[in-house]
């Protein structure tokens, strides 16, 4: 029987993994059975966020050192998805998603389940296109599988780490004679993100292959996967995926729900995904109660009409700061202030994935107060 | 017997007052009677945030050309109170406070009352200083019994726009031999926000004039008045003050409440201040309670301890982002999401107004659905 | 015989028109001269930049009270094209150009000419297509004529500021059934600044009519005019067109040059800009030959390959700091050392104006130390 | 016979080490010669600037591999100073300063001479005191004597890392009862750098032990060292020293010079420093000339009292964009344009290091076109 832990740590710095080792010292966390890492680093989550690499080079030499692998083979079988941008409230950490095997335990109903996997490298041309699309949908599948998830419906995550192109790319490409969608890199992550979300209502069956076409991509903003979540950045060139979700195959008290989000005032639904685990927020989640939290995990989006319920906002007018830098920080503050605590993980660019203008919320808790 | 009314207009850029324009047109507002406006514009709210002036320009011509009185005049009587940074979720818009006179009328209870006071110029060496708090206190005991509030309780916010100095300006008092507090602008709004606050919290009787000293000053932060709204400007030269509370000598629907909030997460604070107006929020307004809220005023921090809840934050680290634009921003979104509403004037800089790393919130509304 | 003049004047931020006011009141400026304004303010040079709708607003204020005829005639009929970003060693200043008559002046050879023309206002789904450019050679031609400059070759400089979609516009415009080319505002600026530029090679004949089509826009950078100046802001809705030249028809001391800038690095653009004005730098301008100089005004482009001189730049990649605001503050602290001064008018985004990835520069001096 | 190697690398993010690793395995660098790095990367350059980690890592890791010995040996031996910040036309790169011995080559003359040294941690609270100071002076002695310098006036450049507090170290250290100088890490920079000025001119013997006091401290900018270059960062805690100067011991091509820089328009400075290297500048250095160029190393300010040449300029008074960013960016644009290359290391926060509102220049060539 398999069996999922979740560890939420803190970080000083995108360079400090402190926390998990310790837990490896002290023999909490086995270095093998490290399936993904799911985090919150302090850079601006964009382009130029050198955060996300700083902290995965770190951890793959930790985990280099303790599994005796190379880290270049390491970084190729264990998801590490960073969202840079802790604006506002938001506290820097990260999550550590683990599989552990225990015999002998019995079934006790559905427990959280991972799946992880990786496509091969998306070539820059490729980017933001139905190859790209295709490429994520097949991992998806692969990681469901390995997750043991039988029903669709039980599946209520889907991380997706896809590739974009750097000015730098995309000029060698372009120099090698192929064309990609865009040589602006910010435009890259946005056609990539949206690949991903497409990808991964394809992979889980929410889309259908010929439910979208060129024309809908990024325009038809109602084809959406309300389980998706992806990141985009440069430091990757393979699409990485984790699939989270409840399965009767694995033991333990952890458990996972989804809600889609309207809009970036959407309250409801982050007290609707916590009422599915049972935990009340009147307003403010209780504080034994959040102990029972072990991972926040949501996406957002600066609604592209320019409007939030009739009243304009200014987030995509801003040339000093980017509008996801804003609607991160906005929405982290709604999240952090009913679950009353920053440890959370709060994503931008949300094409594609939940409700335009929205996003989605996932919470993974345990049935009663245990480790998280 | 006095009445007040509260308009909450939107606007398209800082120079648009084409909705003032509209309501003074058809009747709705009479010139004459516009009281003071406080409005949130989408600059950066920083010393170099010009859409205040902006906006204070236009107002003031507006008037000018109703009133047929010269703008320079009535920018002396009128305070104009607009904070920059309308980050995230948060809607530019401004709110007209009118005082009417309506004879006949009967006294329904206590209703909102306004009263409004400017002192003497603050020259840029006093700025922050002693000369400083007692010029703000005197000013807002003129508007407290302008407004015709007896007891000190029924005071529920009090917003004061405080000078500060720019680089220019510190530089011609040293020139002069005067020797300001700080030449850094930034430095000095903070100073200027910590005198308005003092100042107000000596006004209203709730810090004693030898309760506090230099060493106090922007240092000892149990020192504070939750009704105390400060903004600080390059544009103003006077400390402009505009008394809010409820009085049985005024009439009409409207009421003012207030709370002060514990820190960036409490949502509690929000929850019970529509609570005390009798509105609900579970866990958001409902629509035609919404339609009662004639204001939202918030004042905010980012805890210069560098935690929330014992939570790492990186909003007074970052280069990037000034640290007011990021607790603006969590703290609108967390706000605008138990409202459901984006135009609520959320304001950074709380030293001394409220509790330390949190900050404050006051909220009108009428009895039953009116005009708002 | 007419005459122009040049005044170049600080500001003290961007409502502050005291100097101009100044010089209206010692009768130096008769109001009635002011032909055109150019000026540099300290906003942020994006969609959000506010600055310059508030220096229009102020200097529209200043001339209709001296002339007594209303602010919204004059702004019509006098062109105030502000480039809102005074990075790095840029000081805040505007340029007063006036067309005076002095009767009985002998021509001394040519002299400073000054013509101006406003289009009728472009629709936003217009805004970077073909009849926005025809719009603006409409406007070139019209103010060549007006300047009384015969010669193509004696044109040095056209200055146009044109109109962009907000997204607000946008929307409208989609509303009402019309298709704009992006609803993002930040391109739009760009398409704009690229009509402008198309517009003035197509007036001046640099440009051929079939020389173009919709592929080579914002694509084919060789297509080019090495003397076109754009702006683009949210504050015009017509496009605002100043040309510059020498005429044999003009009297006077003062005389304009320019040259293309081949890169960001190119300082013998800016040397030779300034020979062929008689003024040396060996490094630098003399400070008596700097007193010649009344206005300074240059284009520049972050290279949108990603490199300077084969060196990786990182402008493009920034999610902090606008590429423009970058490459601003780069080219003009290499202007201002040549001249010695930060009084300069450095404005971004030279799509086609100028090579691909450099600019151009102008330069207005007296023949001999005059006013300026 | 010492002979000093300066090899001037690109990378093409923060963690890219490619080039020195090609350099490593074609034998062209000796892993155990290399003295130390300095650097520019594409952060931001203040508090929360990760970039020198990363980059500090990556390295560490590298020569670890080569040399096997622990990175974290390594770290405290080799100094790698890294400036954030690639504003404008600058271009991420890393200047790799290695030590060789070659038996029997004959002096021809001084040569660039390298010295290096590291001071014992400096506590939170001691930063930006008397102590750092001294701390600093005792490690630049050390560095001179490593180099074997015996003129003073033969030191060209002192390049030190400080580390300064951040707001979690400065909370531990009050928690433990010590006062840092403050709490808010971009002041406690500045504080740093200060610092580590006055250690350089006192080690050096430029400043007198008793010729300044705590009043002097950040307010008396007469008191500097033209020679000394302050970088100040969170990923270090003891301050490392690298001296670079002439020295008739070491052999080799290369020579420094260095010029005091008068404010941030002087490009006098710029030519005369080349020139005292036989490098013509008319107005740009030749492109066979800019081959003989090793390393241009440059500290610059933002004039604090907020007018350069007399005219104003809004670096200080800009919420959006860090002061220290707005000046790299300007005087970067000078300086490259004049020797027509990016790969320039300007550095802002010149507190006491050359004149006050300007900074200081140094240039590493060979005598004849050589390995560069």
């Amino acid at each position: 029987m398999k069996n999922a832990a979740v560890f939420r740590l803190a970080m000083a710095h995108p360079g400090d993994l402190s926390e998990l080792e310790r837990l490896i010292a002290s023999g909490t966390v086995r270095p093998a059975e490290v399936a993904a890492v799911i985090g919150k680093t302090e850079g601006n989550g964009g382009v130029n966020d050198f955060t996300r690499g700083y902290f995965t080079q770190t951890l793959m030499g930790l985990l280099s050192k303790h599994l005796r692998r190379p880290a270049e083979r390491l970084i190729r079988e264990i998801p590490c998805v960073l969202s840079g941008g802790t604006e506002g409230v938001m506290s820097p950490h990260y999550i550590v998603l683990c599989i552990g095997e225990h015999e002998g335990v019995p079934a006790q109903g559905p427990a959280l389940a991972i799946g992880t996997a990786f496509s091969e490298p998306v070539p820059p041309e490729n980017v933001g296109r139905r190859a790209h699309i295709d490429s994520v949908a097949d991992a998806v599948r692969k990681a469901v599988a390995a997750a043991g998830i039988e029903r669709p419906d039980d599946v209520h995550f889907v991380q997706v780490k896809c590739p974009c192109v750097t000015v730098a790319r995309a000029e060698a490409a372009i120099a090698a004679g192929r064309v990609p969608l865009t040589s602006d890199p910010n435009k890259s992550m946005a056609y990539a993100r949206a690949a991903g979300a497409l990808g991964v209502g394809l992979g889980l069956g929410e889309i259908k292959p010929d439910g979208f076409g060129d024309a809908s991509f990024l325009s038809d903003f109602s084809i959406q996967s309300p389980r998706a979540s992806i990141s985009s950045g440069v430091e990757v060139e393979s699409n990485e995926v984790i699939v989270l979700g409840n399965s009767p195959h694995w033991s333990g008290p952890l458990r996972i729900a989804h809600r889609p989000m309207g809009d970036a005032l959407d309250i409801g639904a982050v007290v609707d995904v916590l009422s599915d685990l049972g935990i009340a927020a009147a307003p403010q989640v209780a504080v034994h109660d959040a102990a029972r939290i072990a991972a926040v995990l949501v996406k957002c989006e600066p609604d592209r009409r320019g409007r939030i319920r009739g009243n304009r906002h200014t987030m995509l007018d801003d040339t000093d700061i980017n509008a996801q830098r804003h609607v991160r920080g906005a929405v982290a503050g709604l999240v952090a202030g009913v679950i009353g605590d920053g440890r959370i993980f709060v994503s931008g660019g949300a094409e594609h994935q939940g409700p335009d203008g929205g996003g989605l919320i996932a919470v993974i808790a345990s049935q009663e107060q245990g480790r998280a």
